[in-house]
């Protein structure tokens, strides 16, 4: 089937459900980051393959919206179909809600599966066609034109951590959690984002790329725990654990009658922006409950780690920091032998280096190995075959993780790998400034992620150079690796609390020219208390020496220097006792004091 | 009358009155900051004469509540007498509201001046009254008692400034504030705060100690601007200027009664935390008027200042610059020559080279000459006869300012008058740091108070000393020497635009130690577009030389020496046209580049 064909099927199936069209969102029924394929529909109707995208579908035509990162590939992919390319947030194109009510009126019916659409996402699009008269309606036609070509759900084998892992079992965690409930106010929760489902119940499998989550809720009441989990993907000896932890075990799919046939009175506490529209509808439906907008309690919960998991993410951290000696090690001598070298090499390079160390499972996001200007786009992702060699000059940024048995880590180091320019130095140290007024940051306990990531951005804004994200995510313990609540980030309104981890990933991206960022893990640290009250401060996760040789040193400060210098003791001491003499050798040069 | 027989009196009058007690509270019917003697009742009734405070008056007892300031004043003011002194804000002290629950029941009453009370303040009283079921009513029972001892009301000539002076005659500002009041879905304003009268309607007078202002109201509607002044105080000449730009004038007393009297239906904008329950309670009185809550829009106007008041504070600050350097040339020449000099001479060797200045008027509030250990009471006031030696060793603090023809100034250095301890020098060192780093910020035009004051926090907090203050608050031009709504400050949510004055005041307050603070006003300048955004940042308007002496330069970024040797460049260059060749020659040492 064309795309314009596809179209054609969507169009037909809304006549036949006597409906005007239909829209399609990039989501799963989870509010997923990273999307199993199975609900990557809207890519394969439209022929689209980035992210972030919207599709709309009426009698009169179609339109697809992508995000700045992708308005030129969106361009490419959609021409010589019928459907309109949108660049989201650009001068005079209209958003999705103006589209909805410039295209249906009064009377009209879009659908949408809302069983793949937040419930605040379907609210406002309902609005936005309720003003003009029409209207919004939760129905699956997806599926049923998908049959055939559409992947199946990920089944993989599920697996339990222990309490070594994690530091809590499933019954202390529920504990926890009912207690957030009564502080809220509410009798239950519908848990719906895998990597809270996963938390709470120290659940993981492989059913999404990079993330070792399985696909499942929990619904969650003052004495009652109940996962649903599609059949036969626990063994025995887990679903006991589970058992003798108070959970419940029910069919993947039994979710909405569940929810149907609950006679107790309940209060549920529903986070609307990531709580699918069909699950919302249902908890709305059973007169039994109330439905209490508000944070799921585990975003919170979760964002902070324990003492075991803060154990467990250091040996994490110092496998990973061995991994990435050896691979510099192995990229020094390519370039130093002249060995061709392309983007796409790096990733292999790194996966061997990696998968040497013990407890490695995969990747924890699509390694990004961007050479000079192709660093300077933020989501650049080398593909075999159209990525680019790497020169024997300016820089090389590498932006990877790993998930392990201990934990999952992201790291970003730009390269020098030959002759720079000034500009190439002076962006680098400025970035370098930034990256170190955050890791040596101290500050009172009342600080948000927006306040200090004006901190952060100081050096660069003295230069007027901004980066268009935030500073730093949290990251998750064998989960995804960009979670919240916590963020470095604009407008952030989270308060900084011991046991948060961070990342504190600066740079500068000039377009067609270079692109630099310098990443480190951060954990949020107890200072102590004195007449001023008490004091945060990070530490860092991560083990890897930073570059020095690009640093324009007099434009440090002398605590800047400090920082360095002893970042890279900490380094050295850290991994020595894991490396091999001539590692070790290499590894004190790399970490060697600079100062004047 | 002894302070046990006014407070009976008091008991006497809500009895009379069919009440159940009295509450007293620090303020004027126009929330101003510091208050006319005339509005200083609670003074007069309880002997304690600090700011900032609440008394109570019950059949059962008296208390009074002071701030952490004025706790030990408060406990010597009040001994001896019926009234209990509580440290508002201590463990186990109840808070106001706590007091008048336990205090009345079901039934009673409790009395108070409407007219000399914020409505929101009145309301909250109110409130926590109604709990256990008794109410607050206003009523003045204070004047009658107080009536032949009582100050008059100030009633000083009043003036005009000039369209040179301010940029905009009262039309042009009436324009203004009715275009925000059309924003705000109202159709017209009951102007209450004197700063706000004045910068409206271009009126001064010097009602208020250090702030030329004149006690008076406003009610602007979309086509009325009523000026509420006592009789006479307005010459002929002035009172037709403001009646050509459209102003009408009424008695000062006349206000209630206008109010009550408006029959043409009208949305009142009313900002209930300044404006006082009386007022308040007669525009909801009246059906014609809706009144709906919300900020003085007057307040965000006059924060801004316009390219003439820019103008003008620029000649203010040179004079103002001229002052200071003669007034340090004397204070060293005192010391050199071993004169005895105590703290309260400092004020009056200021005042002596202000009063040479053209267009002085007074001082903009009392000035803080602190040595040594006095510094580090923020609050401090050196009392002849009750204030200290200056030893010719440690630090002098002086925080002061002037009101003249063209602006208002705020100015603290911290002087070295002899040998410094090493904790001397790094408390100043890194004052001098946070001072700096918040005057060369440079940010995108996104960023609030909040944000920057973390900027200006970070070279203290690192080594984990705070000032328990903002870093900086606004200044008003021929006003109020604290003016919002921007401020440096944490939580502080207004965003910075150009045009904005700001204090930059970071300090070292080390109790018994020594106290340290390093204050210029600085303007939020425009610092022009690029592909990331607006930047903006900040000017210096002070011109007076910084001490560089107490400064351990090592400890300073390039950066920061770099500035301070540019701010010392400019001193130079903007005073040496007005100095003698003596005072020139002394300008230029004290202006030196530092390096290393």
């Amino acid at each position: 089937m064309t795309t314009n064909e596809k179209i054609a099927a969507l169009r037909a199936a809304a006549k036949a459900a006597g409906a005007d069209g239909v829209m399609l969102v990039t989501s799963d029924p989870h509010s997923s980051e990273y999307l199993p394929e199975h609900y990557c529909s809207l890519n394969w109707f439209s022929g689209f393959t980035g992210e972030n995208s919207t599709l709309i579908v009426t009698a009169a035509g179609s339109a697809l919206w992508s995000d700045g990162r992708f308005y030129i590939q969106a361009d490419r992919q959609l021409a010589g179909t019928e459907i309109e390319s949108m660049h989201a947030g650009a001068a005079g194109v209209p958003t999705v809600e103006q589209y909805l009510k410039d295209h249906l009126k009064a009377g009209q019916t879009m659908l949408t599966d809302g069983g793949c659409m937040p419930a605040a996402l379907f609210e406002r699009y309902g609005a936005a066609l309720a003003e003009v008269g029409a209207a919004l309606r939760s129905r699956d036609v997806v599926s049923p034109l998908w049959a055939d070509a559409r992947p199946a759900l990920p089944d993989t084998p599920c697996f339990l951590l222990s309490r070594e892992q994690t530091g809590a079992n499933a019954d202390e965690k529920l504990a926890a959690v009912r207690a957030e409930l009564k502080k809220a106010g509410a009798t239950a929760l519908a848990v719906t984002q895998l990597d809270c489902v996963g938390w709470l119940l120290n659940l993981r499998a492989h059913d999404l790329p990079c993330t070792p989550l399985a696909i499942a809720y929990a619904f969650v009441t003052m004495d009652r725990c109940v996962l649903f989990l599609a059949d036969g993907r626990l063994d025995p000896d887990d679903a006991t654990v589970l058992k003798n932890n108070g959970v419940e075990l029910r069919g993947y799919g039994e979710l909405l009658d569940f929810v149907a046939a609950l006679d107790c009175d309940e209060t549920v506490l529903v986070e609307k922006d990531s709580t699918n529209y069909d699950l919302y509808a249902a908890l709305q439906a059973n007169p039994h409950l109330t439905v209490k907008s508000g944070a799921d309690p585990i975003t919170a919960l979760k964002g902070v780690k324990n003492e075991v998991e803060l154990a467990n993410l250091k040996e994490c951290h110092i496998r990973d920091g061995v991994a990435m000696v050896r691979f510099q090690m192995d990229l020094e001598q390519a370039l130093a032998e002249g060995r061709p070298l392309r983007e796409a090499d790096i990733d292999t390079m790194l996966h061997r280096r990696r998968a040497e160390q013990p407890g490695f499972d995969e990747e924890s996001f699509t390694t990004i190995a961007a050479y000079g200007p192709n660093a300077a786009m933020m989501h650049y992702t080398a593909r075999p075959g159209a990525d680019s060699a790497i020169e024997p000059h300016g820089f090389l940024l590498v932006d990877c993780g790993g998930q392990y048995d201990c934990g999952t880590t992201d790291i970003t180091r730009t390269y020098p790998v030959g002759p720079l320019t000034d500009n190439e130095r002076r962006y680098y140290t400025w970035t370098l400034q930034c990256h170190i007024d955050i890791a040596r940051a101290q500050w009172l306990d009342y600080c948000t992620g927006f306040a200090l990531d004006s901190f952060a951005r100081g050096p660069l804004w003295q230069h007027q150079i901004n980066y268009r994200c935030g500073t730093g995510h949290g990251v998750g313990f064998m989960g995804n690796v960009h979670e919240g609540p916590q963020s470095l980030r604009p407008r952030n309104e989270i308060v900084f609390v011991p046991g948060m981890t961070i990342t504190d990933e600066p740079g500068v991206y000039e377009t067609d020219e270079v692109g630099i960022r310098i990443e480190n893990e951060l954990v949020c640290v107890d200072r102590g208390e004195n007449q001023y009250g008490r004091w945060l401060g990070f530490e860092p996760m991560t083990y890897v020496p930073i570059a020095v040789e690009p640093v324009l040193a007099d434009e440090l400060s002398r605590a800047q220097i400090d920082w360095i210098n002893g970042y890279h003791k900490l380094v050295y001491d850290t991994l020595a006792p894991r490396l091999t003499e001539e590692e070790r050798a290499w590894l004190a040069q790399k970490t060697a004091p600079i100062g004047r």
